[in-house]
């Protein structure tokens, strides 16, 4: 059929299995092709082709409502609800999301990107469901990775304890991004292996009742005998004994099986798991043969092949591998450096450390506040951890944060990846809050590099600091091509670097846009007036020596950041100003305004929000001038 | 014996089981006899005077490490360490600690103040012994409360699957702080009645190992038919399928069953969760006989009867209770309001409400990431969520309010309890990061009143506010005993309100440090400074207007707030200053300067970071001055 005609998924009722058959060759083929041009998360969504149609037919979108957990895997969701037609535009600016996006449908009513929450909003939503006394189904859809984040088992927690009526499908492909780790990982396991056996589970329920009741300990005993038969015969007694009725497993390719256990799961009373399994990039050779997550969201590929589209030529390194790499040559050094990642082994290019060091490098499974602390409680014992995490991730580790490592001030390095603007992941995404929310935190210092050469000195910096924590953060993608040194060095802890000279302005910056402000800097020169362009590399401390000089002599300053501008760096030099009194300071800052940025190519980002060398131009051309003005 | 001769826990190394009961005596009334004089947890340590004299029998700390979750419980395991002589200062100003502090002891290995970090600390300890080759044993303390917190969930699920020996003592007394709800807490009241079945479990694996291999099909049967019988006989199937050995449960109170548990933990291989039983405030009859969590921490009280010292005249109401109280108020009229707790009902005051509205009230426990996004998920479906949190606790929930909440900008009251100082609880509790994490977060509303006729106003303007997300600070203790008004009424969003006029110098604060600036203001005007004072009661947004006119008018403004100065409101009127390029305006900041906070009477506190009413004085008068030089 015609992918692009459909507008909602009523048209499904009417299908026979085959024609669903049919209809799932149709959608992957769709997604293959156009995603080969836009890239996204295509593994994940060949995974659930059909799980997603079987979804649609089976229950009343959007009276029933489907909860998308991190909501990558929404895409077929997506087709099915009217949108193939925009998916030309997938992932870019103004285009379609790649996440579940309230205002573009009445079928997506939560928005996802960070993982483990649909849980959480399932039970808000199943709690109104029962206080307004309608009636209808809440089915969140969560992955085995996600099952393993700390948000996630709280709500497993509190829905088996209320025993209200959810359908939770499990959606198990045995990977996360990268691949599974942990208990619950080993449980499902088991449990894929085990077999079908919740058919038996009425009779079994019927026949126990009938064991007759018996008082005091023999009665406790006769429970036992209960619960062990059931467990016999019963699979997913970890989840039963959270207070859910297990289903599953059931093979989420094959329709029939799939409807089977919607019905089921419709009758049943209170909680219930449907284990389903999954197979992701399922029906693409490359994504369905990976073992290790390169197929989990991808660039542009050639659909016949799967090789990925290359640049004409190589690229610099990425700045993941530049840091990993750089802690990898220093734990050949030093034997108390420790690795940790929250499920990102891949994403923070920690395999090539994790291969020559298997001992030192620990990856926790979705577990952003656990990865935190586990580093603090490495770092009491005089061990040197490296924290690998995305800045969109750590705020779920900010109590952490701020409670196990900075408070006890341990000697924890926090490696902060895909810092700034993140591009086509969108809002929930971007890296922009952490200066905000770290930077207002005692004991720790916060820096970013200008390229990758400074960075791995930064690194060596961290690793060998020994006086509490600190944190570097870099942006997503590659670095910028620049001559390596050999070797490594400290740079002083709250040092600014003067890289061009100038008198009637400056311009604090550091980062990714150091490059937007020496561009702005050649331009007034020309202009006649003359910029001083500091690198401000560390963000907390800052450089007072060199604030105040500029301070003395008067100089407007203009702060760039590609980070909130409130409680942002350009804050902190504003603070400062005013505490050391100098009260005529005039003080200008660009960087992200009060509003949370949608998803797109970083520079039509910038230039959306005013983030441009020709508003940096602009600006300080009014600061020099109000200098000019007044001297 | 004399425990304040105590000089470390050798000294239980000779001691015999008689000798340990009479010394559990005198622990007991120890505690009882000091705290009745400075207050303190009272009920958790009363729980564990047994417990803890054992661990420090069997183990050797500080080569074995303790941590205590939460650590509330650990004046024992204090007084065993040789500081029962500082009790008298117990939780005051530069006196004892009411927590574990590195600092007072090498035997307090790990610092704890906020819920379910220990089994992530003890991981990170655990994986320095093996790297460092060294033997010792990691003992986490924790409680079962705190074991539904989703950061311990996160590091079970790790700790089961990486199999390394670290022993968990579960101390199960059925209360978190309140009584415990959750799967969890029903998993374990089951254990609790089942009885002792470890020691067969040796024998079992034996004869299990008997039970001849056969492959395929077959062989997964004979693998659950193993677990099955497994389960009869084994207790604590749940951990033990997360990839722990469970062992117990065992009378917290019985020596020599735990020494027999803890001999048998010392010797099993990988991971073991030991389940004890205690019994909260035991051997004190009114905290033992507490059901509702009254004793868990407390003030002074009469060591007969157990009465608490009252003050001489009834106080005003507490804080907690007025916004409890108004939103149950609105909610007999607003069918669409829910409360929600993260195991706070008492400290939050939310009994009244539980009994009027026990559908619309949702204790979810230890779980402050659910909390916030159950909000969300009830607020999606146009209800009207009250989120009742501490503010330190809501910094668990930040990646959920920015996430779930607030860019989804959804209609979810924030009742942030306990703002700014708390006092005797310390650094790990004051409520002082709030504002610099919730203000650059986009869409939110930020309040605080200045008393709680104000206050209960602003729950009505919270209740009836359906643009976004919206949060009102209030302090700990109780308001002011100004007169409350009949009926309720909302208060323009961002209007702040002029308490007194003046033109050399104007404040700007909110909340609780409103007194103070009203003090100095009346003592500037003796000395011919007319001050200005405005209840800035809108944090976020600010009253752009009556700013503006400040600005205009060259107004010098000292700003003051019980928060973190970094990144905080002061912060806030500085960027906007300079955002509306009024680079000459003066603006001074009082708040809490870059560090972490002691604990101590939050008077004694103020003084010693300097917000004092002299300070405000001192300030203003500077600031005056300039002005004046200036025209």
């Amino acid at each position: 059929m015609d992918l692009l005609s459909i507008k909602d998924p009523s048209f499904l009722k009417g299908m026979s299995n085959q024609e669903l058959e049919v209809l799932s060759q149709e959608i992957r083929q769709f997604l293959i092709e156009k995603l080969s041009v836009t890239g996204g998360h295509i593994g994940p969504n060949l995974g659930v082709v059909e799980l997603t149609i079987a979804l649609h037919k089976c229950f009343d979108s959007p009276k029933d409502k489907f909860i998308w957990d991190v909501g990558h895997q929404s895409y077929v969701h997506k087709i099915l609800t009217g949108r193939a037609c925009e998916f030309d535009t997938l992932r870019q600016f103004k285009g379609l999301c790649g996440f579940p996006k309230r205002i573009e449908s009445e079928h997506d009513v939560w928005e996802t990107g960070h993982s483990s929450t649909s849980l959480s909003a399932a039970m808000g939503m199943v709690i109104a469901r029962d206080l307004k006394k309608e009636s209808s189904f809440i089915v969140p859809i969560i992955g085995d990775g996600a099952l393993t984040g700390g948000m996630a088992l709280e709500a497993l927690n509190h829905i088996g304890h209320e025993k209200k009526n959810m359908i939770v499908i499990l959606n198990d492909n045995e990977m996360s991004i990268a691949p599974n780790v942990g208990a619950l990982h080993n449980i499902l396991g088991q449990l894929r292996t085990a077999g079908k056996y919740q058919w038996v589970k009425d009779e079994l329920e019927v026949f126990l009742k009938k064991v007759p009741a018996v008082g005091g300990k023999l009665a406790a005993t006769a429970e036992r005998v209960k619960d062990s038969l059931k467990y016999l015969f019963v699979s997913g007694m970890f989840f039963e004994e959270l207070g859910f009725t297990y289903l599953g497993p059931v093979d989420g390719h094959d329709f029939e099986a799939l409807f089977e256990n919607f019905r089921y799961a419709k009758k049943t009373e209170g909680p219930v798991l449907l284990h389903v399994i999954t197979k992701k990039g399922k029906g693409f050779h490359p994504a369905e043969s990976d073992t290790k997550g390169t197929w989990h969201g991808t660039g542009p590929y050639k659909m016949d092949t799967g090789a990925f589209v290359k640049p004409d030529k190589a690229p610099p390194p990425a700045w993941s591998s530049l840091v990993s790499e750089t802690v990898r040559k220093l734990a050949r050094e030093d034997e108390r450096i420790v690795a940790i990642t929250p499920a990102m082994p891949v994403g923070s290019k920690l395999e090539g450390f994790a291969s020559e060091f298997p001992e030192r490098m620990y990856d926790v499974g979705i577990a952003e506040q656990h990865a935190a602390t586990v580093a603090a409680g490495l770092a009491t014992q005089n061990m040197k951890p490296f924290l690998a995490i995305y800045s969109t991730f750590l705020q779920r580790a900010y109590d952490q944060v701020v409670h196990d490592i900075c408070r006890q001030n341990l000697n924890v390095f926090i490696g902060i990846d895909r810092a700034g603007l993140v591009g086509a992941d969108g809002e929930t995404h971007q890296g922009v809050f952490d200066i905000a929310f770290l930077r207002h935190v005692p004991n720790i210092v916060l820096m970013m590099p200008k390229d990758e050469n400074e960075g791995q000195h930064m690194v060596y910096t961290a690793m060998t600091y020994d006086d509490g924590p600190i944190a570097m953060r870099f942006p997503r993608g590659n670095g910028l091509g620049v001559p390596m040194d050999e070797s490594l060095k400290s740079i002083p802890i709250g040092k600014w670097e003067v890289l061009k000279d100038g008198e009637d302005a400056a311009i604090l910056t550091f980062g990714t846009t150091i490059p937007m402000a020496l561009e702005a800097a050649e331009t007034l020169e020309k202009q006649g007036i003359s910029v001083k362009v500091i690198n401000a590399r560390f963000i907390k401390p800052l450089d007072e020596k060199m604030l105040n000089e500029l301070f003395l002599n008067n100089i407007p300053i203009l702060t760039i950041e590609e980070a909130v501008l409130q409680g942002g760096f350009g804050s902190y030099v504003l603070e400062h100003a005013h505490e050391k009194g100098y009260y005529h300071q005039a003080i200008d800052r660009m960087g992200i305004p009060d509003q949370f940025i949608e998803h797109g190519d970083v520079e039509s980002l910038l230039e959306e929000i005013g983030m441009t060398t020709a508003e940096v131009v602009r600006r300080i051309t009014i600061l020099a001038r109000k200098k000019q003005q007044r001297a």
